[in-house]
């Protein structure tokens, strides 16, 4: 069946949420947004390409910083009113130049940092 | 640092997205919607519990399935706007029976499914 961005399920703003997954070794990388454009563009360009809601423009993802998402698979959900986008991260995904935006964990009602800015 | 749930950037709606990730694979499982109180309940009873939108109540995972998520590690992201939740899965994660949501995929422009329901 060949693949349609209109018939997933964008929200009132018209924007899907997009998990990125690193394809080595599998970790969540981060969440961003996409609108039906930036879904055709990411499976067009091999670059995932995110709506950037702050910017209200296209995001694509490493275009300044050289930290670019190349996409390896592209899923849907259920739903599909959620992507999962598994990618070649090139560098730190998090804009703090962490490896991945989830390194803040809750253990024992404590907040903990899991990881360091890559140098 | 103690962690607080207020401390969180919940959208208009009150709720933040929870992406669950399998503790022993890292396959992502599925995404769904946390509030304050889910947040809390999550932490407090190790029992992955969200908010149904549809149903607008909070949903217990697996409550009337069996397909519980207890929770292994609660991460929040850079912005705080959406969270991580690595889970010991029981059975599968999706409505469909499937052990994740995520079993579509685009490819060469097809949609080809990935996964079959768990018998």
């Amino acid at each position: 069946m060949q693949f349609d961005p209109k018939t997933l399920k964008f929200n009132d703003a018209g924007l899907i949420p997009a998990i990125a997954q690193d394809a080595e070794n599998g970790d969540v990388l981060m969440m961003a947004w996409m609108n039906e454009e930036a879904v055709q563009r990411t499976l067009d360009t091999g670059r995932v390409t995110y709506w950037s809601r702050s910017r209200q423009s296209f995001w694509i993802k490493g275009e300044s910083s050289g930290h670019v998402q190349e996409l390896v698979d592209f899923r849907v959900d259920c739903d599909r009113d959620c992507l999962l986008v598994i990618v070649n991260q090139t560098g730190p995904a998090c804009h703090t130049n962490r490896r991945s935006c989830f390194y803040s964990a809750v253990r024992d009602g404590e907040e903990v940092e899991l990881m360091k800015p890559m140098v």
